[in-house]
Order: structure tokens, then C-alpha cells, then sequence
């Protein structure tokens, strides 16, 4: 009998948090593992962030063709294949996750496809798939399960009728006729542009006021008279009722107070949001401390069982691929002496259908809860020279500063580059950075950046294009 | 007769930095003028930056729409309609000076058509144009004349043979069949990439020994690289002699070292840079401290005569209108006694052809050149999931570091959305950041910033995706 393998450290999972723990350690000099139920790359890469985005660039590709005429071009018989499109989202996915898997050799991991337990701390088991029966003994475990989409109560996931965003990734030979979106969240409002671009007639309904319930208020009205100028239906404040899954539809009520609204559809996605996925990580000898099902970790990502941490979407919000990432890093960094682990502090949140949607820090909403004063800086696209060369002079980014310090406390961005616009957003808060320092940079003329820097002047009373 | 009107500042130019002066002043609340030849926005407004954007976006989509089935999309036939991409182009350059000139109203900024010029200190009359014989008392004069474009000896601009960016910006109703660009910097990278897309055989022709001769080695190779694949031919130290124009065609004689090559084009742009366009602003009995034509000004953007300021192009480089703004704004500032002006520290330069060329700061070169210890991180965007689903692997970030204190000395970008991601970098130098904050900063996933990050990271030995 081979004597039991010997890691410094085994990450259970192999998703943003998981695989980039493990090329991290890997760097470190540490023999480690990273045991992975499906794929390297986890939800995000092979069904998730990276796939969609795959498919909304041929979506934008396809509504900017559409507009072709604007720019002086002429498109004559444009169609789309949409199961090629499927496949292509596919085949970028299957680039990426053999990336990892590349990493992964680069770095001297060693990958393991299978379920992976943690026995008892220090002793971890492979009880599912090829590897099944396989134990390692470790120093440190890492749990990096992330988390699923949540389902609604009673309405079983069958990948025709009723999909989570991970069956509408799955490739098909045509758009469906009609969706209803459950939850007007990032995911939601992405399939919904994604679909209405080819062809579905979308209805999103979302229990809460506001579209992309999570930003702020100018930033989602904004989305919602774009979405609906595309041909969207929204219906905030509503609730989905008595949901009878069809042979070929699916038929739902839309309760708005006292109103109630039939809708029939060929396909309902279900978009309201994550539960943790531990299942089956530990074993129930393993007494974790959990919160509604996250994983509880210290200042040093450790759990409450000592040699065992966590990372990513499984020790709660922001459930997001580059907090994962980061909190991954720095939780290999701190349990290898590598310096003190960081937590997240300033995490961005990004939507990318078009309008593109981003923000960071405290929307006005969150600050007047928390008390917190604060002036805002707002600045329109439209009066940006790029956005308007570019044929893009939607949206416009809005600052909150404080009203003493002039340090930066949120940013929301709506508008055709606003995922990449945060990101200057997001080093001015990790440096504590003033409206006045962002001012000060000089922007290069002409981009979309220059509304960033007109939106902190515009903080401060200066802003000159305005 | 009416008495002399009389203000605080009397700004002569309306380009990037007198507009911006201007509406800067009437912010403050001061009586200003603006006097302008042409147009409110100046060359960049007009004749450079946002009509040049407005072609290349037409440029950009149509070489994307020919990829349509890469992403999915069919199309039967695809045209283009020259005249009506070049006419977009004005439309955008009218509807933003449309803009300026309703900052001014706003502003109550006086605006003036005609060719200012100082009399003497505190004096300003209008010496040509409809206006012409007016004179005008003020306090201040800010001169921003900016630049024209350099043009070569012997070689008279008739708009048709030969052109500069200007003459190649008028609407005409097809692309000429061939053309050499003499210049291989920004403004020809970008003429060389719109016509090459519209189908005009181009040759580019650059004196030094690479193509964006103020860019790092590496990104020009890439660029070369990618022109030449694109079908533009470069010819990289190499001199054009015996321009010869005829009736329908220029020949022109390409030396390289010993070895000559004849060419004939239908046109030839000339890209060669600008030359100080002062030219009747000041009467001769002012006698202004210059510099090969550029005016020379102390901290506070002041020149050697008392109550004569200068910002912009025309106080010599860098000649770009972002920091011919920011100037701009730092010198009305401190004329009014608005804080201390800045002078332009880091300012990044663009290139907007694809791919895109962003740089701010130090090049290997230019570090080598001064003797400066530095330290580089390289990401190329073939690692990062959003360049990969947007099918834009092509390029890299490249970022230069103080070994010892880490902070960031350079950065340069080449790739689909270099210019937007460069303003981190430049938020970052302002700031004074290190490579460690940057790579502590999270961004999000998945963008093309992540490069920028990873780049940073780089620099630290820890990236992950490479």
C-alpha cells in the first residue's frame, strides 16, 4: 500500500478562490493540491463570469451591426447562429479552464477531480469520482466550495422550463420565444440583455423597488429606461406566484399589491442570488462554525478549527470572483508567513449588459442609512467627446465624497466602459484618495476616463464640461 | 463711441486650453473673453482628437463586423459609405463645439470669431475677421494659440496630393486607393489604420527606427507586428526624398541606409509633428521670451511680460489637449489666486488605433537614458477572461518600478482598451503608489484592468495567471 501523500496545503475546490489559492502556494514553494468536483476555473470561469461575457460581446457585436448605418456602414442580410454563439462562449470557457490546468502544472499542483472531505483536521478524502477512496494528509486545508444559485421553493430546476443562470449557459439551438427573469440583479439583467438582443421577449420581475436592487437609484432608473427602450418589460415590486410548469410553457402570476398579472413563457430563469455549497467539504466529525451556511473565518481566513481555513463565496458576501481571488491570495499569504493577510475592504460590482453598470463603496441610500454625510459629483457621458464619437453618450458616473475630507467614500458608474472605469475607483479608495487628488490627474483626452475626473471635480464645484 | 470693454482675462485661442481657461474664469466669476479664428474647441475639438475618434470608431466596427461569424453573427454584404463616415465626423465635432460654445453662454464667457492680438500688456485688439478693430482692456491675457502641424520643406499642402491630419480630416467621397503616411507617431498610426480599413494601400514611412518612435521598443514591435498584419506596409528609419506631386499621384523615393525604393500614391499625409502657431497674437512691440517658437512661462504659467500668461500646446510639450487643460485650469486658477497652479507632472499619451497604445512615465529606454534602477512586470491580455471573450487577446501591460521603494515609474499599454485602462496608471503616479498597492487594489473580474493588476504584480514576482 503507497504511503498517504504529504501537502503543506489542500484547497477543496477549484474555483476563482480555490485554483488561485493553490497557484499561490504553488509560487510559495508549498506542495499543495486542489481537489475540484467538476473543472479548474470553478462556476465562474466554465459557468459563469467568463462565458456570459463571451456571449454578451456577440450580443453587443449583433445591436451594434444593427446601428451600422450610424457609422456609415451598410450590413445587408445579418443573422445570428445561436447555437454558435452557445459554442463559442464554450470553446472560451475551455481556453480559460485549460489555463488554469496549465498554471496548475507550471506551479507544481497537483489536481484532483472528485469530491474532496476534510476527515478530520489535517486528513483529507476524495469521496466521489476517479479518485474516490484517495487520502492525503495536510498541514492546512483550504475550503473553496463557493456557493450555487439559490432555487425557488417548489420549483425544481429541469433545464427547459425553469433554468438557473448555469442551465442558460448550456448551449441550444435557439433563443427561447419568451423568458421570464426572476431577480433583476447583475445576472438577471445580463441574460436580459443577452436574450432580448436575439429575439426573446424578456419580462424581468423583481421583487424589490429597483432594478439591480444593489446600486444606486439614478444608476438602476437609468438601466431601467435603457432595458425598456431596448424592449424589455420590467416589473419592479413584484413577486412571482403560483408558478405551473407546462409541457411546452411555463405560466406565472405577477403580483404587484393588489394587482396580479398573468404571464405565459416558454422559459423562466431563476436569478435571485447564491446559498453557500459546502456539501459533502467536511465531515460531520468537523464542527465548523457557519453562519446561514458560510463558513465563519477570522482575520486570518482560518476557521474556527484550527489548520482549517476558508476563502472565497463560502465565507459570505461579496459573493464575487475577484474578492474570491483576492481573499485567496491572501489567506495562502497569511498561513505561509508571506505577510499579514489583507480582508476586503473595497470590492467593485460589476453588471455587463449595455449600458455597462458598476460601482464601488457606499451608495447615497447606504451612507444616509449609516448617517454618513456626503457630496456628490455627477457627470454625463454625453457630454464626453469619446462617448459621443463612440456613438456611446449613454450614462454618466456619479462620485460620493466626504464633505470635510474630500475622501472618496463610493463611485457608480452606468455607461458603455464602466466596468473598466471602477477600477481607477477602486485604488482610490485602497490609497484613501481625495476628489481633489483625482482632479488633479491628468485624464487622457479624449476617453470616457475624463468623466471620471470631471464627476470628482464636479464633487469640488469645478467640473468644466458641464 | 462706445468706451473699451474691460476684463479680467482675455484668452486668446479657444482650443483645449482657452475654452477651458475661459469657462475656468467664468466659474470663478471673472469678466472674460475667449477669441477665437475659427471655431470654439480649437484643433483638437475640430480638426484632431474627437473628429479623428468619430472615423475611427466607423473604422473599428466595420473591421469587427467582417469577424461577425468569429462571434456567432452572419452577414450577406457589407458596405461603406466614405462620404457619410467622414460627415459623421463633423457632426460629432459640430455637436461638441455646439457644446463649448453653450459652456460659454453658460459661463458668460465673451466669445469672439476673429484673430486676437496683444497690443500691449493690457491691451487686446481683434485684427482680423468680423470683429476686426475692436479693442479690448484687460488685467490678464492668457495666450493658447497651440500648434499646427509641421509640414516639410518644399512640399506645399494642396489638400489633395499632399495633407496633414488637418486636410485629411475634410469629408471627401472616397479613401484614396494609396497613400504614404511620412510620420509613424500617433496621429500617423491613426490615419494609417482608419484608411487601411476602408481598403487604401498605406505605407508608412518613420524616420527613427521604430513605429510610435515615443513608445516602448516593445509595444512598437507589437504594433508593427499587428499593422502588418492588418496589410499596412512600414518602412522604419527610412527618409522620403524626391516628393515629386503630379496630376493624379505623388512619387516619392524611400531611403533607407544605401538601398532606395521608388513609391507612387494617390496621396501623401504628412504626420511629422507640430511647430508653434503664435502667429499675430502678439504685436511686435511685446517681446515675449520664446523657445524655437514656444513661449516660455515660469510656476505660475506667466511669461516674461507681467500679466501675460500662456498654457497649452503653445508652451511646448507635451502637446496634448489633456494637458493643455489640465494647464489651463492651473493657470487660472492661480491668476485668481485659486490655490497654487500644478505644472504637468505625468501625462499620458494615447494612440486610439487598434490595438490601442496608452503609455504614461518612464520607458526601459528613457530610464536606461537617465540612469534610473527599475524593475518590470509584463501581463499580456491573451491571460485575461474578458480580453479573451471580447476577442481581444492582442497586447500587453507593461509597468516599470522602483526596485527599492516599489513605487511606479512607468507604464505602457497596448491592446483593445489601452487608453481608458492607462488613467489608473495615472491616478496611481499622482499619487505616488507602489506597485504593492496597486496589486492589493481589487479589480474586477472579469476586465481588462486585471492586467493592470497582474502587471503590478508582476513587478512582485506574483502574478497568478502567468
Amino acid at each position: 500500500m503507497a504511503e498517504t501523500p504529504v501537502y503543506d496545503l489542500i484547497v477543496i475546490g477549484g474555483g476563482p478562490a480555490g485554483y488561485v489559492a493553490a497557484i499561490r502556494a504553488g509560487q510559495l514553494g508549498k506542495k499543495v493540491a486542489c481537489i475540484e468536483l467538476e473543472r479548474a476555473g470553478g462556476t465562474c470561469l466554465n459557468w459563469g463570469c467568463i462565458p456570459s461575457k463571451a456571449l454578451l460581446k456577440s450580443a453587443e457585436l449583433y445591436l451594434k451591426m444593427k446601428q451600422a448605418e450610424t457609422f456609415g456602414l451598410g450590413v445587408q442580410g445579418l443573422t445570428f447562429d445561436f447555437a454558435k454563439i452557445m459554442q463559442r462562449s464554450r470553446n472560451v470557457a475551455d481556453q480559460m479552464a485549460k489555463g488554469v490546468e496549465f498554471l496548475f502544472r507550471k506551479y507544481k499542483v497537483d489536481y484532483f477531480i472528485g469530491l474532496g472531505q476534510v476527515t478530520v483536521p489535517g486528513l483529507v478524502e476524495i469521496t466521489a469520482g476517479e479518485h474516490k477512496g484517495k487520502f492525503f494528509k495536510t498541514q492546512n486545508v483550504l475550503l473553496a466550495t463557493g456557493c450555487k444559485a439559490r432555487r425557488l421553493p417548489d420549483l425544481p430546476v429541469d433545464g427547459e422550463r425553469i433554468m438557473t443562470s448555469r442551465e442558460a449557459l448550456v448551449p441550444r439551438a435557439r433563443p427561447p420565444a419568451s423568458v421570464a427573469i426572476i431577480g433583476a440583479g447583475a445576472i438577471g439583467a445580463e441574460f436580459a440583455y443577452f436574450l432580448n438582443a436575439f429575439g426573446s421577449k424578456v419580462t424581468m420581475i423583481e421583487v424589490l423597488p429597483q432594478v439591480v436592487p444593489a446600486e444606486d437609484e439614478e444608476v438602476a432608473r437609468t438601466l431601467q429606461r435603457s432595458f425598456e427602450k431596448q424592449g424589455i418589460v420590467i416589473h419592479t415590486g413584484t413577486k412571482a406566484e403560483n408558478i405551473q410548469v407546462g409541457q411546452d410553457t411555463v405560466k406565472l402570476e405577477l403580483v404587484k399589491g393588489d394587482h396580479r398579472e398573468a404571464l405565459e413563457v416558454e422559459t423562466v430563469i431563476v436569478a435571485i442570488g447564491v446559498v453557500a455549497n459546502l456539501e459533502g467539504a467536511v465531515s460531520p466529525k468537523v464542527k465548523l462554525d457557519l453562519d446561514r451556511g458560510f463558513v465563519n473565518v477570522d482575520g486570518n481566513y482560518q476557521t474556527n478549527v484550527k489548520g482549517i481555513y476558508a476563502a472565497g463565496d463560502i465565507i459570505g458576501p461579496p459573493w464575487l470572483a475577484h474578492a474570491a481571488m483576492f481573499r485567496a491570495v491572501n489567506a495562502v499569504n497569511g498561513m505561509f508567513g508571506h505577510g499579514t493577510p489583507r480582508l476586503v475592504k473595497n470590492s467593485p460590482g460589476c453588471t455587463y449588459c449595455q449600458p455597462q453598470i458598476a460601482s464601488i463603496g457606499l451608495t447615497e441610500k447606504a451612507a444616509k442609512e449609516k448617517g454618513v454625510a456626503y457630496k456628490v459629483g455627477r457627470f454625463p457621458f454625453l457630454a464626453v467627446g469619446k462617448a459621443v464619437a463612440a456613438g456611446e453618450p449613454e450614462g454618466f458616473v456619479k462620485v460620493l465624497a466626504d464633505p470635510t475630507t474630500a475622501e472618496i467614500l463610493g463611485a457608480h458608474i452606468i455607461g458603455a466602459d464602466a466596468t473598466e472605469l471602477i477600477s481607477e475607483f477602486s485604488l482610490a479608495m485602497t490609497l484613501e484618495a481625495t476628489v481633489d487628488e483625482m482632479h488633479a490627474t491628468i485624464h487622457p483626452h479624449p476617453t470616457f476616463g475624463e468623466a471620471v475626473m470631471e464627476a470628482a471635480a464636479a464633487v469640488l464645484g469645478e467640473a468644466i464640461h458641464i
